[in-house]
């Protein structure tokens, strides 16, 4: 089996890794638009070979894993020059714009649209991590418009690699994950910049930061190339997630300049029961 | 050595395991309003016996680790009724107002300020964990007020648990502390909130939320009885970090709203940076 994983960071990395695990006759061709990730893939070891995007037409699974506004550019004139039984899917975090894009695409039942729900603060091969998908939850879009045969492959590839597969329409992909994935990263990058700016004349104040800090801020480390074009493409429900974030701030600025803090109490205690709902989070993702 | 530790949940209890460890003489009295604490923490074994709050007469070393408000409360009797060479001291979020309740206290002497910034996000005595402060800094307030003798001992204690010693005036404290801790839990609290509330008709969404979710969230689950106290004592300084926040958030959203990307991409390219600081707090905790 001839994979070309497209995008050689994180997810693209990871998957690889798995796969020749997985599948001792997987070949990886491999691409990345910086050729020192390419270089640097090779001697990690998980491709096999330096491809052009051209090689494409040698695949029969191409993962597309790169920023995506990229891929929404790129994967129409990829399905163009794919074999007939290869597939391809993406990985993005966002999937209305793709699959828009590819909407009566000559091959579009090669393409399936996939957001699996992993990955780390980190990014480039060097981020690229065995078992990051296991236990995880895949999120596949429009099943239906891809070819049962390909969509029977693919799910080989994601039981290989220990996922967990969601259905979800792209629309109601992209609305919810703004809630659970888009705005905890702004919520983490906006921590992080309005700690930075205090630190600008007090650089002490580093020293008192503790593991919560750490922990919430963690995100504020993500790469801006990955992240700028999720939040172009998801403009509108990151809009409407900040907007209900900005409106709960505030109401919990308010109660506290009104010295109500039995409503202080009550916000929190509400708010607890995020404990039970993580625990299912935990026992799908240990 | 009679330690007598006020308040059996994870800082108490974590410090009372440590001095169990590193001082085989140490005899622990424990006293929790929670009846069913004092129980279990007999039962685990971090104290030795349940005592009432006037055994304080007897003992050497008190710790004094309960909400903010009830710390003010309380000390200023206890310090009454402790022998002339006995150490007290607490552990709390906010030290300016501890500080003043004490101003001029006969026994001022006898008290010391202090923040370990140490902890998870589970309370009780179930949560007191071996080595949670090891490699941790201390923060200590004042600490010119304290008896020579004491501050030693305070210290010697310290060096067991393997704490790093800050020191700072209680309002320098209680500002910074606001950016790097309280902040974090708000912003935390009302991510959660945000999301939950969504939730209500979307029970689905939580299936989709990864591992970033999880620990941008995580705070959301500390215990309100902690924290509505710390939030009153430090309102001032919390409103001004809430602020600065909104508006970072706010300037977010307004670059989305006028399709700025290149100015969202600088946003988080800024605050990579974060990176290189967090590398500095790792080195500290590990």
């Amino acid at each position: 089996m001839n994979v070309f994983v497209i995008g050689l960071g994180l997810i693209g990395g990871s998957m690889a890794l798995d796969i020749k695990q997985s599948n001792k006759k997987a070949h990886i061709m491999g691409f990345d638009a910086n050729e020192a990730h390419m270089n640097r893939a090779l001697e990690i070891g998980f491709i096999d070979e330096k491809a052009s995007p051209e090689d494409v037409s040698k695949a029969d699974v191409v993962i597309v894993s790169i920023p995506v506004n990229a891929s929404v550019k790129l994967i129409p004139g990829l399905l163009d020059k794919v074999k007939d039984n290869a597939l391809v899917f993406d990985v993005g975090s966002t999937k209305s714009l793709i699959c828009k894009a590819l909407e009566g695409h000559e091959k579009r039942r090669n393409f399936l649209a996939t957001h699996p729900i992993a990955g780390t603060e980190f990014s480039g091969p060097e981020a690229a991590v065995e078992g990051l998908f296991r236990g995880k939850t895949n999120i596949v879009c429009e099943v239906e418009k891809t070819a049962f045969k390909l969509q029977e492959k693919a799910f080989g590839i994601f039981n290989d690699l220990g996922m967990r597969i969601c259905y979800m329409e792209p629309k109601s992909h992209d609305k919810h994950i703004a809630y659970v994935s888009h705005l905890s990263h702004i919520s983490s990058f906006m921590l992080g910049k309005t700690v930075i700016e205090k630190e600008k004349n007090e650089r002490d104040i580093f020293d008192m930061a503790g593991s919560g800090f750490e922990s919430t801020v963690r995100l504020a480390k993500s790469s801006p190339e990955m992240w700028q074009p999720i939040f172009e493409h998801n403009k509108e429900n990151v809009i409407e997630t900040l907007d209900e974030y900005i409106a709960n701030l505030q109401k919990f600025k308010e109660l506290m300049e009104a010295g109500n803090f039995d409503a202080i109490y009550k916000e929190m205690a509400d708010t607890n029961r995020i404990k039970e709902i993580l625990k299912g989070i935990s026992i799908k993702t240990s």
